[in-house]
């Protein structure tokens, strides 16, 4: 699938134009529209993509026949008069892809053609099918011209022209004009233009057309002719007319102009995340316009007409900061959205409840499986559902080991490089790197262990043994013959491996709590990958025989420690999972912590939650650590919550998007990629069960990671991780990433990529729908920039 | 205005009947299911609320005629087949709340009457006006009855059908069941058939009727009605139809099955926001079904069908956490946020730019009007928010200061009793309380003046001393004659008083400094009110001074302070005001800091920025802040960013929701309320510019200001705030406002209350968009409950 620019030319004022039902006048206001430019000695051009009436009525002959020598194209025709979908099982219809590309390929020949006006005409309403059966308003999308709307003079046409509208607002679109006839009985025009006058949006009512003849002889037909003429003649001439496509035109122009000073403005207005200003110049700035699928559609003041238009699809290369699921401007989350806040709003919640939120507890905690879970606590993204989960996981240790946390500190244990979000509570979580160091409350508590990595490098998996560990553990560079069989944690818990990372983690506690008196309250672990500390893949043995140390060993962390009363129970430390990034599908699983066979105590999940639209985050928790907070006292509560907890919207779109995950994973929706990587794990005695798999092809990561510049790579679910060589030794203020990312940047012939970097690692992301045909074009521009 | 109920009751499956256009067929599909539930022994009701066609054709009187024995009724009938809003011209229209109000009460009675079926049909499409102009799916949406809508089999149908089906959404309505005429040509059916399985919406395609008689004659008519008899005998025997009825009066008992369930299972499942969960029940929880403007509609088991069905409508009188601002399920908000969600979804924002996220940072920059504001930086809540601003205050400090907080603490000036949010960063920014001594890792890092409270006491406003106070500032309770001159600062500076302050603000800061070795970052204020610390409202002169004293005193805070090299700069402290309560009308201004006159240096702005819907929040900084962190060094960068950061759906909301507030305030929206403020102030010499006032009456804040029961009152913008009397003393763990509480709760004739309680202070706040006759009915209901 090649994915298509939308459409925008500075030469070029190109519309679409759409009918609040069938049979409104679109053709004769399109002739009107062309009319009037053609005698103002500029240049109209028609396109009918798709034409489903019989021939002589179609609506490019029309065009031919009244437009004062307009431009008209029809792309296909077909002969029935109705729905394109009905006609196209008479004929071979287009695929969408290849008429959304004429369209644009048109448009763009138009664009260097001196054409003043182009008019691309829909068929019926904007909901009535194209020739594959979708929605129009869905077909056209990826265009996003923008539209002018015939609406319906008819006994009825008030209600079919708003719900038009509506539909396509939450596409996306942006109407720019609305024009019907007068009808001074139903008077629907009056109606109207003060509907729209207060959506600034323009309307022009026309006189209507003369009426259709009664009889079909030859002398009725001249008159028809004479009659159609002479009233275009006139309407075209009307000076509401001329002032509306004058006011098309200007917004075109000030749609480039507010294109060409965006960036400006945003270094003049916005302080970024996570960027150092300095240096920074509007250039560096992406200016998206709108976005679609897997593709933002960015504006390049650079980019010349030549080049087909002003904006350019760019593939999402972070996933939106590792956000996105469903694609983008996807239409059922759009509605889902738009029904939460017809029917709430937002409600309040403490003391409340609301189906959306209700139904979100019910379907997440199913998602996930852990069958320790009863409770869901909700809060607004990651960090604050981090900063919910230690308050959870420190509250529950000090309550069972009797500790005073107001006068003495309690630590968590974690892994080097960990991320937990951007609020101080949890940045204290990570050890201190250069996200933290540099904050003024920043104190880090804890302790964080080195670990082992795995990669691929040079075409095999291996793990490798970091410098402060070899002592530890050897200096061995494990090679595994599958990315499957590092994941077999069953085999390889009998090991001696195994029994060499458990010994050197109980020594290590023993040492913190004895020898520096640290008292521990949580285990917090981002699983198999730690994300923001550049894409670490932690030996999930490691993970594994962490969790399983601090449960079975919980004289570690207190003299008065015992085996806990009831199962299931938290023993040795509350074990936090921050699924935040690994989990809901992100690695090809409802829940990373199936990776290590693990059920932690808490576990929080944002991101994806909401398949990429809004922030939510919810914090899941078992019986036990919530009835440490039960007591008479309302003080003994966890006294947390955002305004917005649990928001309707929010809880409404995430109950859609785990439900379209998770009917992708149940109707094989990624069974493709699967064989891929099934074919390739050779000598797997049984399956790893459930899979290992990545949208990345086990080809690409071969190919990758015996390139020159490359150290190593991964590849797992949605993300493929490449770790460039880097003479400075990496580092999340590495370059060595930059040089693939610029040309990544400047892209193949289809589209250009949008890509992030952390210090020398280069990663990629996916949605979850993403289109194979995008990922093969995703991994042929990465060999041909590197490899 | 008097609310209605939300319909729902357990003996009648009540349903609306649209249609996706006018003349599909609405009355001949109601008609049959009508014949099909009296077919079988069973009773149907048929309810016109407005009838627009000529008598003869009225669509009642066919259902009279064809419905086999259904009860008919219309409300209103005009006598042109034209739409209500034009008909209505020639005859005075029925008020929308009237005709609500009637609808429910017919639907009430026939609850009572052993009616099975009720349809309550409308007048041509969905978006047809009512009599009185807007949309019927506007006008009937507080009653949210479930839809049973009839599509359109024509040619253009499918897009009708799909664009009505949408509007409903857009506004919360369910659709329950749609049915069409089979048209074997268009196959529209087949093609809907399909669309709405993948929404698990059960689609009926009925055979068509038969057509009209051509002509007019008597023996004709005779044909037409024996046939018309006919085609509802076969029809209404149909499977499917049967099928249909059934599956319509299944859902309306599940629905009530799973309302009555709901709060147990939300006990169940959820782990609340600032909830003791110990000995709470499932009775405690209000189950809310859906809400409108400002009101939940909450379910209630115990009620009977006596009382008029299942729904009540309950004023949110927490404006839902302080969030709501331009009333729930506000379908202009639905439909910016639809379309931000289709044209963009969630797009990266760090290094990236789109409309939204760029409009927004300038209208608020504009709205709050603030010189020093150049920059604006995103976050989801007003805690992350609020602990950028803190990272942004404590850096320029250091920075300027020469600190390094790494080895030395630096802490914050603020007053006690402040609350900026509930992550641990911010939870230090507030000194030891119930809300987070027993949070393991808060550290209070600060200093926290005692202030002067305003209240209003037996019908004056007072500015009280606290006992902490009275050493220093001496314990006289000044009078007011009248809240303006409270906030005639400009007075009150040349007092006395004000000089007591200043001293004594100074004398405090020197001796922490001084003797106790403390460093300060940054003062933190919420201007004029602090929120959740128990509606405590500081005498803004006591504000003004405080930062006044900081600025004018920097020596105070180093001994390398010296002046600012160029205005406007930060001088003594940066100063920050946490706006995320008070900001954006909530006190009837666009910024609370203009009641001191004071421009700070940083703001956080969020609840009201999104009118209510989402969560979204934005830390604004001056030029000089921002350049803080301006270096070559990434790592000096403000390293902070949440994944949505800067969302698109919430910019766009907020920019919309800012443009119709600012209207509101433009176009004279509270000038009631004003005029009464400005009434009272009887010896006002000068009116205070701008106004100070509430849309609370001053009437009612002197009559429960005189209540036995009342400690003290005040009303500022939308907040109204009363002080129980309390043996016990007060705070945040008094039960002092329970009863009053419950009363709101059981509520008036019209509608009850769902209110918060701070301890022994029970507070009430509307939305901006309340209307006086709700605010009324809620004084009435205050004065019942009070006096």
């Amino acid at each position: 699938m090649s994915p298509v620019g939308a459409g925008l030319w500075r030469s070029l004022p190109a519309h679409q134009v759409y009918g609040a039902n069938t049979n409104v006048g679109k053709t004769i206001v399109s002739t009107v529209l062309c009319n009037a430019i053609q005698r103002q000695n500029k240049r109209a051009a028609f396109l009918k993509p798709v034409s489903a009436g019989a021939l002589d009525d179609a609506d490019d002959r029309h065009l031919a026949r009244y437009g004062a020598g307009t431009l008209t194209k029809c792309l296909h025709q077909f002969d029935e008069p109705v729905s394109p979908h009905l006609a196209a099982k008479q004929k071979t219809a287009p695929r969408d892809d290849d008429l959304l590309a004429a369209i644009h390929n048109t448009l763009s020949d138009w664009a260097r053609s001196n054409i003043d006006l182009a008019l691309v005409e829909t068929a019926g309403g904007v909901h009535s099918p194209g020739p594959n059966g979708n929605s129009q308003a869905d077909l056209y999308r990826p265009l996003r011209l923008p539209i002018v709307l015939v609406a319906d003079s008819r006994l009825g046409g008030i209600s079919a022209s708003i719900s038009a509208y509506e539909s396509l607002l939450l596409r996306g679109y942006d109407v720019n004009s609305v024009l019907l006839f007068r009808d001074d009985y139903y008077q629907n025009h009056e109606y109207l233009a003060n509907f729209f006058r207060q959506k600034s949006i323009p309307l022009v009512s026309l006189t209507a057309p003369p009426p259709k003849p009664p009889q079909e002889d030859v002398a009725s037909h001249a008159r028809d002719e004479e009659a159609m003429s002479t009233y275009y003649r006139q309407v075209s001439a009307e000076s509401e007319i001329l002032r509306l496509l004058e006011d098309m035109n200007t917004k075109n122009q000030a749609r480039l102009t507010r294109l060409e000073e965006m960036a400006d403005r945003a270094q003049d207005l916005i302080w970024y995340p996570f960027t150092q200003h300095q240096g920074m110049k509007p250039k560096d700035i992406t200016v998206i316009d709108s976005a679609h699928d897997d593709y933002f559609q960015t504006f390049d003041a650079g980019q010349t007409e030549q080049q087909g238009g002003a904006l350019r699809p760019t593939f999402d290369g972070s996933a939106s900061w590792w956000t996105q699921g469903l694609g983008h401007g996807n239409p059922e989350l759009a509605l889902s959205a738009a029904y939460a806040a017809g029917r709430y709003g937002h409600v309040m919640f403490a003391g409340a409840v609301h189906e959306p939120a209700l139904s979100l507890a019910d379907s997440l905690l199913k998602t996930i499986g852990n069958p320790r879970f009863t409770k869901v606590f909700y809060t607004d993204n990651g960090s604050t559902g981090m900063e919910v989960a230690v308050k959870m996981g420190l509250r529950a240790a000090c309550d069972r080991y009797g500790w005073d946390a107001s006068q003495e500190q309690i630590s968590i244990l974690g892994l080097k490089g960990s991320y937990h979000g951007d609020t101080i509570g949890v940045m204290d979580c990570s050890e201190p790197s250069t996200f933290n160091k540099k904050v003024e409350w920043y104190r880090g508590r804890g302790h964080w262990f080195d670990f082992p990595l795995v990669k691929m490098v040079d075409g095999s998996w291996v793990i490798e043994i970091p410098g402060e560990l070899q002592a530890d553990l050897g200096t061995e560079k494990a090679t595994f013959e599958s990315l499957g069989s590092v994941f077999d944690l069953d085999a390889r818990l009998a090991t001696e491996t195994s029994q060499k990372y458990k010994n050197y983690i109980h020594r290590t506690i023993q040492d913190l709590v004895d020898r520096h008196d640290m008292k521990f309250g949580a285990l917090i672990l981002e699983p198999v990958i730690l994300g923001a500390g550049g894409m670490l893949f932690c030996d999930p043995l490691f993970q594994r025989c962490l969790t399983d140390v601090v449960r079975e060993h919980p004289e570690l962390f207190s003299p008065n420690a015992s085996a806990p009363k009831s199962a299931p129970s938290w023993s040795g430390l509350p074990v936090i999972f921050d699924e935040v990034f690994t989990g809901l599908y992100r690695l090809g699983r409802p829940s990373s912590a199936s990776f290590l066979d693990v059920h932690p105590d808490i576990a929080v999940n944002a991101k994806l939650l909401t398949g990429g639209l809004i922030p939510l985050c919810t914090t899941v928790a078992s019986q036990e650590i919530f009835e440490t907070f039960s007591s008479p006292e309302k003080s003994d509560a966890l006294l947390h919550g955002h305004s917005y907890t649990a928001h309707a919207v929010g809880c409404t779109v995430a109950v859609d998007s785990l439900r379209a995950m998770s009917d992708m994973d149940a109707n094989g929706s990624w069974d493709g990629f699967k064989a891929d990587w099934r074919s390739h794990s050779v000598k797997a005695a049984k399956p790893a069960s459930p899979e290992v798999w990545s949208v990345w092809s086990q080809d690409l990561l071969r190919d990758l990671s015996c390139a020159e510049t490359v150290e190593s790579v991964f590849g797992i679910g949605t993300v493929l991780s490449i770790s460039l060589r880097d003479a400075e030794g990496g580092g999340y203020t590495s370059t060595a990433a930059k040089g693939l990312q610029q040309k990544l940047a400047a892209g193949g012939d289809q589209f250009n990529v949008h890509s992030r970097v952390l210090g020398n690692v280069l990663y990629l992301m996916s949605s979850v729908t993403s289109k194979p045909e995008s990922l093969q074009e995703m991994e042929r521009l990465l060999r041909s920039s590197l490899v």
